[in-house]
């Protein structure tokens, strides 16, 4: 067997204790903000027919597929590279039955073939958000909220992170406004969209190609980089564009949503959001670490046309994703996740120690299920030593909160009870430790 | 497209809502035993190298692999059928470091290319518990005690599932008393294993070629399908098979342990189970239904070679796994599932209202976003109605605890607090709406 085989496959990851207690952490803010938000909790199949993204999908997902066929099988079939697909298609097979809106999150992980780099991982974790069924910036705002309220919880404030938004009916007639025709309006996206990896001389070049004038393609260029906190007035963006504020109506709506829920301060405008993919119609915006060092922590927007695409009814949508990795490097950064996850990990409500003899020796197993029976996260050592000091050391590297001690007044029924934060020490009788210990803990 | 395309591929699951929630009980149970018998949480890469499972693990499930490759990659992949390598490769790669005993649990969702059936899908959830570092009958059965905990969690009994248990020294031992040779050792227990998938003739022929005399084959007949509890007396079975009780120490150890753990009552010994995979090396069982009806609940042992198999050093080691699909079938012929997964979903603990008016509606929206932030569950509903009775109708449906109505008294800066299960209201100040909701909450 070939050495590699003994590592993790490139691009993916072992979660020893520690850092699955990071994840854990993510992924329970993740969760509680999405019920706290009114959010039902789905999943699908980690594969489905390959079919579900070659039709509908971006072409960059496209490429990034982790194909395969089962032996002797007709079917090709995809590690999933998204989740969209597969909530289209749970939506649209129950559109008829299903409660309206329907508000659904998932914290799927996924899978792209591509190569690995800091940020970007063959495996990943990826929660979704999705409402279907209901139309109007409230909506949209609803579910950045909940974007908002996972980052909140996990320490980050708007200094730290922004919602940068945008508005595709917005775009589409700034870019009138600008002169682009009709049918050079879904390049000009692109170009907005690729705006930071392309060359500023490329970058001019192609805006030429959009068929303008001179003064037009410096506007456009404005444009592209043109962003401003959400709070401020549409007016000035209009003015330094070069177009009216009409154009920027969608985003009124939006601003006054944001401002209505209490969360203007998270939110930026940023003309140059566009999202790659092709199935988004209104309202658009990516979480950015606010210097823009970092890959998106997360994207989305409205896409209306989702559910239909998939074989379902007309049915308005909204939704986003927001990955592990990039938001990990940036709570990390930002010293928001301690240096060893081990901090993170469930701390033991009781050490059980026995001091020895036959008594305590027998004793020991049947109170640790004991103690576990009735719902505490009780441990012990599994070494030979009866010495009390060097168990107590195990407690404590256990991270134990208490010690039941099984000494000498077990004879009368009795054990010794350790407060290992507080360092106080207390005789129980053992029909009452349970009770003693769960006291404790609550306090 | 073709139209499969727009379903879950064949032994794949959709889990909408209400059938995640299910899952989560079932996952939650697992969880809380493992964190109470202090088991850290571990994942490993969904996928691991091709050569993981062909060059380690038992033919049968090399045979159900769905393998691929990445486009243009050289390295073959499988999805993971189960997780013991990804564990065995995990330890072996920082044996040094790891504090022992490594006491680790993972709920990983495994891939089996096979014929989807009655308790066998293409993709389960399997939880896993392991120990590494640690030898004796002590640990076996503190492993077995965590099965039992989250099985007594689920409203289980030792009337409904038996942990039917063996050991491989013992059953060695027996087989050689029973004139097997060493080299037909092998033979035998497969021979075991397969027990109740021969029919009896083709038993009978196999047991004769072992090289058994006529009587030899019958008390190895009687030894297959020999089940007794676990709390009876060995010399029970011994006399049963006709060998001598010595045969049986190993599971005398076994016995005494489950004793003082205080979980003989549901431990069976069955000396038909022998465990098909290679690894084993002691003490190995499974949990079946009582009945014997369905198919394993759980299985695993004893494997004290796997860690070095796996390119680590000597390290005993003992575990098991157990998946969703066969538990939950039998949790819901004992009525121990809800008919609706949704009543396992979390409630509201708030429903915002407006009763119409613009100082309401504007104040919605905050409200909402403010309780949310604040830790409470709160929705509202997104219809155009202001009619208060048919709102107060969607709180019931959202099986919400409390609804706040935003209605006249929202001037005097007060609203008014409804408790759905008490059907009592008053109408309190909304800088306190939230201490009461959560005092109403704790009660």
């Amino acid at each position: 067997m070939a050495s590699h085989s003994y590592q993790a496959p490139k691009g993916t990851r072992d979660f020893y204790p520690g850092d699955l207690a990071v994840r854990r952490h993510i992924e329970n803010a993740w969760r509680s903000a999405s019920i706290d938000c009114g959010f039902d909790e789905v999943e699908g199949p980690t594969f489905e027919h390959l079919e579900l993204y070659t039709a509908k999908s971006g072409e960059g997902i496209v490429n990034e597929l982790f194909s395969f066929r089962r032996a002797g099988g007709e079917n090709d079939y995809a590690l999933r590279p998204e989740f969209t697909p597969t909530l289209a298609r749970m939506v649209a097979a129950r559109a008829g039955s299903l409660p309206v809106p329907v508000k659904w999150f998932a914290i799927p992980n996924m899978f792209r073939a591509e190569r690995p780099q800091r940020g970007r991982l063959r495996e990943f974790v990826q929660w979704n958000i999705d409402v279907c069924g209901v139309e109007g910036a409230a909506t949209d705002i609803d579910v950045i909220s909940c974007a908002i309220l996972a980052l909140e919880r996990l320490g980050l404030t708007p200094n730290d992170v922004q919602v940068r938004l945008s508005h595709r009916v917005a775009i589409a007639r700034m870019l009138g406004a600008l002169g682009v025709s009709a049918e050079k309006s879904a390049d000009a996206m692109t170009l907005l969209d690729r705006r930071d990896k392309l060359k500023p001389e490329e970058f001019a070049q192609r805006a030429s190609a959009l068929g303008l004038s001179t003064d037009a393609v410096a506007r456009f260029d404005t444009a592209a980089r043109a962003t401003q906190r959400l709070s401020d007035p549409l007016t000035a963006l209009a003015a330094k564009i070069g177009v009216s504020v009409e154009e920027f109506a969608a985003l009124d709506e939006v601003r006054a949503a944001a401002d209505r829920a209490g969360i203007l301060d998270w939110c930026s405008v940023d003309v140059g959001i566009v999202r790659g993919l092709a199935y988004y119609t209104g309202t658009v915006f990516e979480v950015h670490e606010i210097s823009g060092a970092e890959r998106a922590v997360a994207g989305g927007g409205r896409y209306d046309g989702l559910v239909e695409l998939f074989g379902g009814p007309k049915m308005p949508a909204c939704g986003f994703g927001m990955g592990d990795v990039v938001l990990a490097n940036v709570l990390r950064d930002r010293k928001l996740l301690p240096e060893d996850g081990a901090t993170l990990m469930p701390r033991p409500d009781v050490f059980v120690i026995s001091a020895g003899g036959e008594l305590a020796d027998a004793e020991l197993p049947r109170l640790v299920m004991s103690l576990r029976r009735q719902g505490l996260h009780a441990r012990s050592s599994s070494k030979a030593t009866r010495n009390v000091g060097k168990l107590l050391g195990d407690a404590g590297k256990n991270r134990a909160r208490m010690a039941v001690i099984l000494g000498a007044e077990l004879a009368e029924g009795s054990v010794a009870l350790k407060d290992l934060d507080a360092g106080t020490q207390q005789v129980v009788p053992l029909a009452t430790v349970v009770a003693a210990i769960k006291a404790a803990r609550g306090s």
